[in-house]
């Protein structure tokens, strides 16, 4: 059963990932033609630059007004690749009012206010589709939203941005300094000229929010995630990380609470065990472990970004789109029916590796001992050693039980109050285990 | 918009599976209402022993005729996980024919005569889902027929089989022989009491037709899959692969030719690199490689086996295939558009790490290098030692560069038939480079 009417696509941004949708649209539309059962045709093309040569892209199809592009009516589905919250949340709103269905790459958007977006779409009988926004190929929020829809998720694990992970495995790998890993990300074109959004932190934070909403069927917003970037990661982390068999990975973790009631989104460095399988994702690649009540562990690896990989899920959810619009009907919306609250980082219960610089004589462990005890955290191990320039320091590394993150901070505060305790070298905290 | 008349479901076989996903129907009957857009009911069982008692679930829904279960016409999903080609095929058909859609767990059945059942699906506008076909709770055939559905797949490349991954893990890590793993696996509920289908790769080849199929987009039927088990696999083999920096895993490998014109798919061990992915799963998880035009490598990875974790996959496509039937739609149907035919195994292109056993005298490397020219075979390395018995004989471990399988397989035949040959104690590909 296939219909010769083409179904109407428009394209907002032409960048790198764009400019690989048109392509492959091209290239492949044969195969498109054939798994949706009607074929498409790209039938406008907004962009800032309009002079810049785009091979293979019809230079007829150009536009620089994406607003009236949206309006036209006659568009099936836009696919939206330009990022950033204005204007791609107007346009995308618009192109729900005027009959289109939308594939999103911008996590940004999505994590900011996807709820505006989620509504519209519900609103004007519309789809929503956003693979590419978290993980880059990897196929994650379709497994989460359609195939663990029986299941019950407790925990997302994850590495979900290239940019810092390929910064950590240098330092890791190559005993290279932050700066210098940073410089060498940059040169390699991992990192972007103005690198904030990615070793901030913000850009897990918002895929983190992205997939404890769908995770656990709520409402997470960019600002419910506990968010801290790697700028202070230091050689001396990862050769304490070293010493205690694990390597430091940049970490989504979105977790439910053990009673159920409520749901923690947080992003930051921690150690995690060489033996687990995150601690072997090198690069910039991303990798996503989540665990579910009946499915238990699973994990989802590949490489998470780039035009191509992007590309490629933009085209999945295209095809479902497409699928869907032919069929009359639209995929799953928004599930949040169960209105969890986003518990605060001070809820969190985790782990606290503490290096810290004291005076080297008697009583100092007892001391900083005591400060745990007072607070309620209980001491897995403490390493002591004297400094090899004897020079009257030593330095202490304690690494907690699991204790809530409140009540670590709070030692850690505790602890630089003490007179003997010089300095907090480190504080990072340990996963995965 | 909630409606209230519940779905209908029927369950056909009360097994480790079937009762897993009729205890979470009935724990999590909130959550699947709420996913779903309206309540689901288990409407009737079918078993075959109705006097076994059932926690949890209402004896008045059991029966032993499960043809007039799927007859009865106020069915709207029938779940299949009794499994073998007969009766399951018969009562699919029929559930199909009196207004129900179908998710199944059957491997077999579909990697048999998956035409029948998508052609008849496909006849009365049904659905037709079988995640928990393959690899268990691990979301492959989602993310194959939906999220890569612009993108080119090119190869598929995994350990689909737990059980046979058990007892090579057990041979690598314990130096076990392969009867005492197998006694192991049997010990612990990984094999089964006849472990035919599972150690002679039956259960590994099926999957591997049906994964092949659905990301090549063409027809692959289990007697297009060349097949080897793992039943020849020595502690000898273990000890090579480990000299060679390799282990050896039952693999399932699908992989488009190079001119893009047909398909292979097989299962046999393989060697491959300690430093692959694949060589660190472990004990009965699965793990599969998918390689695309666009994507690039992607890693799925969970248990591949075990109640709780197919239910989770049925429970997933359960809550699809009901909000089809909400918006009176189906989902994907069979893609077999590109109709590319199955090549036999000699035309795969891999690579062999073959140990001899050969007369410990001057000239039998010669004529040995002179059989593999004559065959085209490339020697990529040749590892030669004299026995520590010194009795005359030596071995020989020669490892070629990629050949068609045909030419290596010749080159074996050839090999066997040198007198300085006195015998060929292992043959083996080596993948994963």
């Amino acid at each position: 059963m296939m219909r010769t009417r083409p179904l109407k696509v428009a394209l907002l941004g032409c960048g790198v990932v764009g400019s690989e949708v048109a392509r492959i649209m091209t290239t492949h539309a044969d195969d498109l033609t054939a798994r949706i059962g009607a074929p498409v045709e790209l039938a406008g093309v907004a962009v800032r630059r309009p002079a810049k040569v785009r091979a293979g892209i019809d230079p007829a199809l150009i536009t620089t007004d994406a607003t009236a592009l949206v309006k036209r009516g006659d568009i099936d589905v836009v696919i939206e690749v330009i990022g950033g919250i204005e204007p791609a949340r107007a346009l995308i709103t618009t192109a729900f009012e005027h009959g289109a269905s939308v594939v999103s790459a911008n996590k940004a958007l999505l994590a900011e206010d996807g709820t505006t977006l989620y509504e519209a779409a519900e609103r004007h009988g519309r789809d929503l589709y956003f693979e590419a926004a978290v993980a880059g190929a990897i196929p994650l929020i379709r497994p989460l939203r359609e195939s663990l829809a029986g299941d019950t998720v407790n925990r997302v694990l994850g590495i979900v941005n290239g940019t810092t992970n390929f910064i950590l495995d240098r330092m890791d790998t190559a005993g290279a300094g932050y700066s210098e890993a940073l410089d060498e990300a940059t040169a390699l074109g991992y990192a972007e000229a103005d690198p904030t959004a990615d070793v901030e932190g913000f850009d897990a934070a918002a895929k983190a929010a992205i997939l404890a909403g769908i995770a656990f069927h709520t409402r997470v917003r960019l600002d419910d995630v506990h968010r801290e970037g790697i700028t202070e990661v230091t050689s001396a982390d990862l050769a304490s990380a070293k010493q205690m068999g694990c390597t430091v990975k940049l970490l989504a973790i979105c977790e439910r609470a053990a009673d159920g009631r409520s749901v923690t989104a947080r992003v930051h460095p921690a150690m995690i065990p060489l033996s687990h399988p995150l601690a072997s994702v090198r690069e910039a690649y991303n990798a996503v472990f989540v665990e579910a009540a009946a499915a238990g562990q699973l994990m989802f690896y590949g490489p998470g970004a780039g035009g191509s990989p992007t590309a490629s899920a933009v085209l999945g959810d295209l095809v479902a789109v497409c699928r869907n619009k032919l069929a009359g009907a639209t995929g799953p919306g928004e599930s949040a029916y169960t209105r969890l609250p986003v518990s605060p980082m001070g809820d969190v219960v985790t782990r606290y590796h503490i290096s810290l610089d004291v005076a080297d004589k008697p009583g100092v462990l007892a001391q900083v001992a005591t400060v745990f005890a007072e607070h309620g955290v209980s001491i897995d191990t403490v390493r002591q050693k004297g400094r090899a320039d004897g020079g009257g320091e030593a330095s202490l590394v304690v690494v907690t039980h699991r204790a809530p993150d409140a009540a670590l901070s709070g030692t850690v505060e505790a602890l630089r109050k003490l007179d003997t305790v010089r300095g907090v070298a480190s504080i990072m905290r340990v996963e995965g285990e």
